[in-house]
């Protein structure tokens, strides 16, 4: 496989870089496709990219929301947004780095300290995960206040088949509110943003289809790794194009 | 307690502004945080912001819709937006300072004479009341047409939890219309404009929940005076960020 | 009663320009308020203004929709948009002037020839209406496809209280497709862009909170005469500011 | 019929160009207009019109969907969308020329393969077709997985009755996911897109009245050879002021 973008300069993907079959093994695409400074300038960038997409497309709902990549170099780190600063003015020098205890080690600025178990204990449970995104966006909370996991009735929603679980420790412990968020985990940056986004698209679908009933939910197999490995490139392709508009549309994001 | 803001020069709070236990008194916000004139300044600032907001945010209809803020030095007297000038062209400059009797004693404009006893009523009986917010946007109308308060199935709906009532004085009285309505109090503008727009959103997710059908309700204690300082303190916080897109957008709001 | 606006100078309205009781005769609005030539003038700036706003808000669909204001000169004349012109791009100056008989006396371009007798035949029957609105906006349609009058649940759908029919002439004929939109009728232009406006945020409310099922329809008796003066003149009141942002954003509807 | 369209200088077409009584042979529109390099340079501007529009109604959705536009002078080749560009930012020279078998003859880029077939069986299927639209707009899948044709319930509905077929090859085959997209032919690229900006409208419309239940179907003969090809002459004419629309705004489209 031979994936290699580059970024702002890049009009479309060339040829070579279009995975034809599909049958990559799940750990490649988190392998370092750049030397290490540059991976971390990319991620960072990536990680700024969605957040001003995310905030274009209304998912910042407050000071809540955190997106989260793996340092490539410090793989225990991760770097996150930082509290209060809008997602549609951040730049790729305003993440911070953050270790494993909530200590922010370099950039400025405070962490939304609620979040850093959630990340840490995933980043730790999944080596192969880069990106992780936990928010309040507005379908995927409406639809996680049913507590059922998305049907396969779109090509969206199909790309969370059999990889979704109902997340909520804290109602178990007696408290409340907490079902109403999703977290999206994936092995790049890019691909998390996508993931995120089709998350919601997805929850809107099926919210409006049973709004009026009749679904039809196809009998679907269960995902191979061959299936889950395409749906992760296809986000992390998929993903590009927004790349390319957010660059071109607010360059200071890659600052 | 060391909340300390200023305004249009932040990039974001300092660690130090962030209450980390959130057990502030019920009373601590409105206490003037400035010299009576500065705070006098931001309060207007901060009104004609949540105007402008909520202009964006397609919160307007015609004339409709009052939002106030207590005076500091006169504390009696209310800011308000003057009648037939639309939100998005809302400067502090352009409010109106009124009187309980409703008489205009500071700005030139009329003011919707039939918001006043509301707000003055509320000004009286909630002492530590700063912000008002009175309007008819789209999914707070609509949801008020089923007569119902919000159910805690979201963080934004459980924010208003055990702190809603149905209110409907002109029906009572035998005139109608009067049903469609969302009044918002908060302890300072910047959290008022943040409760109106949470309550608005988790109206709209409701709505959309309902008609699906199947919404658990998780079971939720009433709140604590704890609960409801951290919130009251939460949507504060949550505001800045707004605050901060909207004076960097449109600076002229701050006149 | 004194009212007089002075469109595009004007920052709001003055205090006396208010009507305090609202018991102005049915008749008294469409008088006209200028000299005629100047009164032509605003009415072509007001339709034009309309479109504007129309466009905005996405109730152009293709080539369908009508708006016409009388002529307060040749009053059985009415002014028109051209057929197969955008929107968001009419200058007063783009509006044809056609007389009963759907010939255009004035201007160049096309005219939608099907609008043009029920135009005619609600100018003839209501010599008082100065404003006719007829487009296929979405919740307006879609509301129709249930060929109910709209319930006064919300402020917006009372201003339509007692003053609805389902209007369906070619269905009788044995043909279809005819219920599919929204007529609506004022005696003054901005009050008919207001109006219009006001019956797709009504249609849109009373489809979601039907989708959701409970709705509360208070009991409300029929319109007073005095009551049908006073919605007029709060629509014509209501579309001021909008017309004050699209006249500061958009000057050359103007033209 | 003398139909002659000459893009970007038009202001609006001329009464000569509007066809009045609508029986023009099914086959009439797809002849060619112009001299065969002008009608390719045509057809290529409209298509990036349409993806243009596309763009902006939110109808992208990653990599997929793709809308072709058949070549005049090489009557089974089509051009295309290159894969991985954002929709918003094609111009007419980044469209592909591509031949039955799938290769790029002519412009620089990938195509999403998995379209070929469909589009080159369709294309062969139907000489008098132009235009082919394939997409996951979010109304038209949601609308898709419930396998029904609309309803004519709108005008928008209406255009499609008697015309429609729930396609799904792949599910027969025990594959999933394959329901939900929407795909639109017509002859001429103008007349496409705006049919498939109908077709999603329409499944908006008749997804929220069901929602809300009550729907009141009008009884509707199937459509005369007459009534085909006046739908498919008014969808071509409603194109047009979205096309002024954008030449204006976006004229780097044309290039």
């Amino acid at each position: 496989m031979n994936i290699d973008v580059h970024g702002q300069n890049r009009r479309r993907p060339t040829i070579e870089s279009v995975p034809r079959d599909g049958n990559q093994p799940r750990h490649a695409l988190p392998e370092p496709l750049h030397p290490p400074e540059a991976e971390r300038r990319l991620r960072r960038q990536r990680l700024a990219c969605a957040f001003r997409l995310f905030g274009r497309y209304g998912y910042e709902v407050g000071l809540a929301g955190h997106f989260t990549a793996r340092d490539p170099i410090l793989t225990d780190h991760f770097w996150v947004n930082p509290l209060g600063m809008a997602y549609g003015t951040i730049r790729a020098s305003d993440l911070l780095l953050v270790n494993p205890a909530g200590d922010v080690v370099q950039g400025e600025g405070m962490v939304n300290l609620s979040g850093v178990p959630y990340h840490d204990a995933i980043q730790q449970a999944r080596p192969e995960a880069v990106g992780i995104a936990h928010a309040h966006s507005f379908h995927a909370k409406v639809w996680s206040s049913l507590a059922r996991v998305l049907d396969p009735i779109t090509a969206d929603a199909a790309f969370f088949h059999d990889d979704q679980v109902v997340f909520n420790p804290r109602r178990a412990a007696g408290k409340t509110y907490e079902q109403d968020r999703a977290s999206v985990v994936a092995q790049a940056v890019a691909a998390l943003g996508k993931r995120f986004i089709m998350f919601e698209n997805a929850a809107a679908g099926q919210l409006m289809a049973e709004a009026v009933g009749g679904v039809v939910v196809p009998p679907t197999p269960g995902k191979t790794a061959d299936a889950r490995a395409k749906a992760e490139i296809g986000a992390w392709l998929s993903f590009l194009p927004l790349w390319d508009k957010m660059v071109r549309e607010e360059p200071d994001l890659l600052d």
